[in-house]
């Protein structure tokens, strides 16, 4: 009978929970479809402010508007942590033109992020295409040596996570310049990041490693299209020349900050959930996706809660890194700050993958916590997310390390995220009110439930 | 020991199965992926016919088009079905105004289709803003005769899936003239289907039921943007006159055709199994959403399967649709004609939700095939395809009646829907191509699963 009586007892105490936790799911999302600020602080962001590359006048400005409007919020304190930035400058617009036999053809090209300029007259040269940093090395110094290479190999298409595909070809611009250095190219063109066909340019950072300074040269990425009439035109003209000019120049690094607003938890102040996006973007478009939506989504999460008058049980704070494209200085900054302060983080969040209708979650735990997670899924299901499953969660919460800390990335749906990744047309009206919205409350979602039912 | 055999016998012919489902299911979408036509047909379709409003030239060059892309496909047949289908022209553009103190402020309207003109020198009178037509009834004729209706309700943002929100304010649209009419309205204004605050006018059908003639009043729908004004201005200023100005006509039905693509299946060629979407579309964008995206969708199925050399065991038609926006004639006469040829009809399935990332299928099936269906479930899961759940299939495929009929229809991601949906803004650049053929990977996977496993 008692175990009759158990089981009823803590049957009743689960049907309870879960209907309280239905009930607050739901009041997070119609508060985030009715009340939310997150798509005005990104109009914001995003038009006013513009692009926030680290160490730009933007990026301050950004640090001060979500700092004001973080103020507004409740929390229990606002704070910035001094973080030393790289300050890199695009300069003039780049030029870039193919010749064949006198006649040159523009091609939209821009400089990746971190590279150096080519000389004031621009750089004219022979260059050769490969699919790939391996195939150049095959090729050997002879043929290398003296020319442009061109990186060519595209985003394949049959990954439905588009995130896979870019990960197959970034090696050609993190370290396509390196690597043709090392072999005496003079420069570096890398086919855009893009699974669509079209004529923007799409930087991202190169990394020249521990190359001596003077071995530096120049990359840019060239667009789709232009990719494509390039191999075209060298298929046809083995000896054509490229001509590109860029005048970007690195600076002396620059004091940058992390903005971070922090509600005490009522029972477990000494637990820290982290929930954020990143305040830097690239310069090209005004960064609305990458991370603008990150950033108004971590700070919506805020203003959900106050709205429901929901206290956490853990202490919340919303970060707002600088610096994840080119440094992820502020990632590691938290990080480092977390470690010697012995703070015990057991949740991370990261919205880092664009403002698009939420699907769900990549996770970073163990298998019982996955395990957990898991279980929640019949909670988001009126919501329409059903995908969780292991995997990469945030490169700013990538450093946090802590004894039993969970991860997790907010997934949107990635097919329309590369037409705009670190490109002129990542901007506000590529957003979705409803879409950013819906993010932001399947995050809230997720860190209540953690809050309520910890991990083991 | 026997059924001991039985089972594993059962089991390894499941497995086997699974694995043959799985790989067919792979490489549906690998192809569609890397060898579709579909976003090349609707470019032809938007950029080169345009609008396709039944009864229009653009929608015969449709027919034309779409008839001969069929016949390159290799269908065993390609042939029309005949259909009457109303003629309606908007006539030239619209004009409103909101006039305060003899100020005029312009505001962006549209004609509903079907609508009656205003009389050539336009139509001023008051307006009196509601909520719905059960609140203009209880007005009564006293508050409403002699004056313009305007039908104020939004969409209510809280649905996740935004259809329902739509549902919940289109009977202002097909309903609020002749209701307004039969209490002497002189003119209907109705508030856009629309989620968000834009200048887009969104048009769509309205119906005069069995009022005589004499008593239809002019509709038109204004921008989200501008019902707010109306609305404000109404508040301050409850005496303002609203004119508006519209000139369109219907004429005389005009023929015109379903188009009709067939493969005879290899098994049980008296089994049928329709796959479609719907040729026509409204005139103000170019219909590359609604419904543009589940006409080359469909036709894409057949590509696909070609490319795989995938031989149906039941026959599959693809049926592109004449007239479902203002009057589902196509879908009629398909329906009466199979049901004059006896056919036997297995399945249905329509894509009429734009061309967004595929979420799953709205299914409409007895209990026992819902679950076979669901069953599939797993299949899809590689695809993030998880939505499966009894709802409206397609306006299309509502009349084909069989006995034993399961219907399905493509359920994409539906936050932008509105966005577009019977706007000047749904054209070709609003459409991704990815999306565009996971759609149809995910139609031509069902269809697939359908074809092999059947129905009980």
């Amino acid at each position: 009978m008692k175990k009759v009586i158990t089981l009823f007892l803590l049957s009743s105490l689960f049907v309870y929970s879960q209907t309280e936790d239905e009930k607050m799911l739901n009041n997070i999302y119609e508060t985030a479809l009715t009340k939310s600020k997150c798509y005005d602080w990104l109009d914001y962001l995003s038009n006013t402010i513009g692009s926030r590359l680290s160490g730009s006048k933007s990026a301050a400005l950004a640090v001060d508007y979500t700092k004001g409007e973080l103020e507004k919020l409740g929390f229990d304190r606002v704070f910035l942590q001094e973080v030393m930035v790289p300050k890199w400058v695009r300069g003039e617009k780049e030029q870039a033109y193919i010749e064949i036999k006198g006649k040159k053809i523009n091609v939209p090209i821009c400089a990746l992020g971190s590279s150096v300029a080519t000389s004031k007259k621009g750089l004219k040269s022979n260059i050769i295409e490969v699919q790939g940093i391996d195939e150049m090395i095959e090729m050997g110094e002879d043929k290398v040596k003296g020319k442009i290479v061109f990186f060519n190999r595209p985003m394949t298409p049959i990954h439905i996570q588009t995130f896979r595909a870019y990960g197959g070809c970034i090696d050609q611009r993190s370290s396509g310049a390196r690597e043709a250095a090392k072999l005496g190219a003079v420069g570096v063109i890398v086919r855009s990041m893009n699974l669509r066909l079209d004529d923007f340019p799409h930087t991202g950072n190169t990394n020249y490693g521990d190359l001596p300074r003077e071995m530096y040269i120049p990359a840019a990425a060239i667009s789709t299209n232009g990719a494509n009439l390039l191999s075209d035109s060298l298929k046809e003209n083995p000896n054509l020349e490229f001509y590109f000019k860029q005048s970007c120049e690195t600076h002396a690094d620059v004091l940058s900050y992390n903005v971070v607003g922090e509600i005490k938890g009522t029972e477990n102040p000494n637990k820290i959930m982290v929930v954020g996006g990143h305040l830097d973007s690239w310069d090209l478009g005004d960064g609305s996706h990458d991370d603008g939506a990150g950033v108004v989504q971590s700070m919506e999460i805020a203003s959900i809660f106050k709205n429901l008058g929901y206290k956490p049980k853990n202490t919340i704070r919303v970060v707002l890194f600088m610096n994840e494209e080119n440094g992820n200085r502020g990632g590691e900054k938290y990080a480092e700050l977390a470690s010697e302060a012995n703070e015990n983080h057991i949740f991370a969040l990261e919205s880092d993958a664009g403002g698009f209708s939420p699907r769900g979650f990549s996770i970073d735990a163990d298998e019982a916590n996955f395990a957990k997670i898991s279980n929640w899924k019949s909670l988001f299901e009126p919501y329409l997310i059903h995908y969780f499953a292991i995997g990469h969660t945030g490169v700013d919460i990538g450093p946090l390390q802590s004894k039993h800390i969970v991860k997790a990335g907010l997934q949107p749906d990635s097919q329309r995220y590369f037409d705009y990744h670190h490109a002129a047309n990542d901007t506000f009206d590529a957003i979705n009110k409803r879409e950013l919205e819906l993010g932001a409350a399947t995050m809230a979602s997720l860190l209540y439930l953690f809050d309520q039912h910890g991990i083991d």
